[in-house]
């Protein structure tokens, strides 16, 4: 089957933007090898034209004008990156009237403007893609569109913000002041200068309406939405919190119940039993409840250039799967490809080791030996319950070649101290 | 737009058979609505056909004979639930050669013969969908095939057999032996009477191959992959795994490493701080790590009737979506409904409430009746550090309506032994 090429013009050379673009570069011949698609960026555009040519853009890459893009005939889909109400929608709205499928990461114009421009798009027999705008890598409005969407969800609920998430990860860490906190987290880059947005839960607050809209096929209008931030929380009440069994998380909270949708955002105290309460630092998790598939939880990097990246290139994926319509298209699953499978025996590992011996002088020295000579590392030792002249030892090693510590263990085995039928498991690493 | 039908026939009505039956019966008018194709359950055949009447089917739906489903021109798409190599691998491929779609939840086949039918499905124009081959209802296969493929995974570690996790917790839980969990499992259902499959790690296995062939793009022969069950773990292991900061879980991990691809099955020690850890019970979850993407987890139930039924039916509605190509056919989102939004005052929230009071008699009963009054009950109340004359109180609400809850905090902060500003946080139910 010959390859067919799907041309993309690029709205916005941004962290996200330039990310997706070097990915696309990344990956493209794997992509197309195994989609049978392949995908070509045609035309490229920022505000900023110095930051195109800084980046490498070819003269002929460049648009010299949006409308470069937005109207260019030869152009398949186009990808906007910039954020913001405006210009993006204006922007998306001429692409999609000269026949383009959008995809985008732009959660404000979804949340805010989605449904309008789904209906353009539908009828101009396009579709609009927006996995990137919640969740960043997380595969999330794809599973509420194509999977869950077969079922009636009653309930989601999101740590959807991981500036807010690494805040309180690092106040119950350290005891920290919600502005230390703050603070650390805009040096690592988890916070915006101006983190407004994330602090006083807007952010969560667009994520929450995307996601609404499509786990109950409602509309949100974002002036109805309860939203508190996270600024009174102190490190006092988490530590409380902590006593009676929770963590404090920033949650996006959806439920359909008999009377309508009743959707908020605010701090909130999880159970420590809950999937939610152990979401640490800035990552994301969005867990979902529906009548007939019980609970689901989407669980990774809520944000960053790659992860967010990666979310666009799967959405552009979709897309010219759509402009090349074959039901097997762009799927990437039917590789021909059969790489050498390694054999436990040459896999590195760690392993725990458990076993009885006889309590008397010698038998660790004669252990330590039959390690030693097979180069087997120990991490740790630990002579455990004694009964009558019965020791039992629990040891862990450092990686090794599964090989070498079977003979190693082969050793140890053929001590005459040492009872047979050793317990031994693997860690994961 | 008016309504396009697409016609499924029904292969084994088994336990998922008939959850999925009663699903898209339950749903099919919701599924219809929003996405515009309307799926008709058009043939059932099962080779007990005493069990299709006892399920109430009529006598046209029946089918007499096998091939009035895999060669019935009136048919768009074969779901194939009854299991097995053969006579599945007969049917689907007459199902195929007679240009249908497949759907089917056989991980045996999948693993075993996936490529070869993949490659006939593809040569008839055709697809196969399989996601609830692995992960029950966990959106898995879907994330594999369309969003993590764009990047390069190059790890992926797997809870994907509920019998031996359920094992696991409730052995750790109750330091039960392993054979006293398992029946404890087959009791609830969560294990098969003959639980070979599970305990020795063959269903992980199988789960593996599917995975890794996606996630890797290469297949693997099921001879070369190493295989160990839980068989010899016992809670002594899980006891002293807990003390080093462990839990031991059953896990299928594929890595795909320079010298080729590392895959296997076995108990693994995972640390505490790792999200798998924390999976517990009959639930599954896989963890997976590519270049671009960072880490991703999806979690959810792995087995069970309407869990995996969900997975079959979210496969039918892509298929169906393949029969009748347009690129925003039989995608739920754009709904056009306005449910009415719950204001927080009417919401039902537990509350958990952080103040200051002067410590002095009478400020106990003072609160008690300020919450007495409007009806709020304290689920906890604790009186934590005092410092001079002033009191830390700390209390928890049952589930009480917000507007009374706000009542009897204004009704509380009037009392004068109490200081403003109260820290306010509500609880995830």
């Amino acid at each position: 089957m010959g390859k067919e090429t799907v041309k993309i013009g690029l709205i916005g050379l941004g962290t996200i933007g330039s990310g997706f673009a070097a990915l696309l570069k990344r990956n493209n011949s794997y992509i197309s090898e195994n989609s049978g698609i392949n995908l070509e960026l045609s035309k490229v555009a920022d505000k900023d034209r110095a930051k195109l040519e800084a980046q490498g853009f070819s003269e002929e890459l460049i648009a010299g004008d949006i409308r470069e893009v937005t109207e260019n005939p030869d152009l398949d889909i186009v990808v906007e990156l910039i954020g913001g109400l405006e210009p993006a929608k204006t922007f998306i709205t001429e692409a999609l009237k000269n026949g383009k499928h959008i995809v985008t990461a732009n959660k404000d114009l979804i949340a805010m403007h989605g449904k309008e421009l789904l209906n353009l798009a539908s009828e101009k027999g396009l579709n609009i893609y927006y996995e990137a705008s919640v969740g960043g890598g997380i595969p999330l409005i794809r599973p509420l569109k194509h999977s869950l969407a077969v079922d009636k969800i009653y309930r989601l609920v999101g740590i959807v913000n991981g500036t807010t998430n690494y805040i309180f990860t690092r106040m119950a860490q350290d005891n920290l002041g919600l502005s230390d906190a703050l603070i650390e987290a805009q040096k690592l880059g988890f916070a915006e200068p101006d983190p407004t947005n994330d602090i006083e839960g807007f952010d969560a607050a667009y994520k929450l309406m995307i996601m609404s809209s499509l786990a109950f096929g409602s509309i949100v209008e974002r002036d109805k939405l309860y939203v508190e931030g996270i600024g009174k929380v102190t490190y006092e009440d988490i530590d409380y919190a902590r006593e009676i069994g929770y963590a404090i998380k920033l949650l996006a909270i959806g439920e359909k119940l008999p009377e309508g949708l009743a959707l908020r955002v605010h701090p909130t105290l999880v159970p420590f039993e809950h999937p939610l309460a152990s979401v640490q630092n800035e990552l994301n998790a969005v867990y979902i409840e529906g009548d007939a598939v019980g609970e689901v939880m989407l669980y990774g990097r809520g944000a960053g250039a790659m992860p967010t990246a990666t979310s666009v290139l799967a959405d552009v994926t979709e897309a010219a799967r759509s402009v090349i319509f074959r039901p097997n298209a762009g799927v990437i699953e039917s590789s021909s490809s059969q790489l050498p499978l390694i054999p436990i025996e040459e896999m590195n590992t760690r392993f725990y080791l458990r076993f009885l011996a006889d309590d008397r002088p010698g038998v660790f020295a004669a252990l330590a030996n039959a390690f030693g000579d097979e180069e087997v590392s120990l991490d740790m030792v630990i002579q455990k319950r004694r009964v009558g002249n019965t020791a039992e030892i629990v040891l862990v090693t450092h990686e090794v070649k599964e090989a070498a510590f079977r003979k190693a263990l082969d050793k140890v085995m053929s001590i005459e101290a040492i009872k047979p039928e050793p317990s031994m498991i693997r860690l994961l690493s």
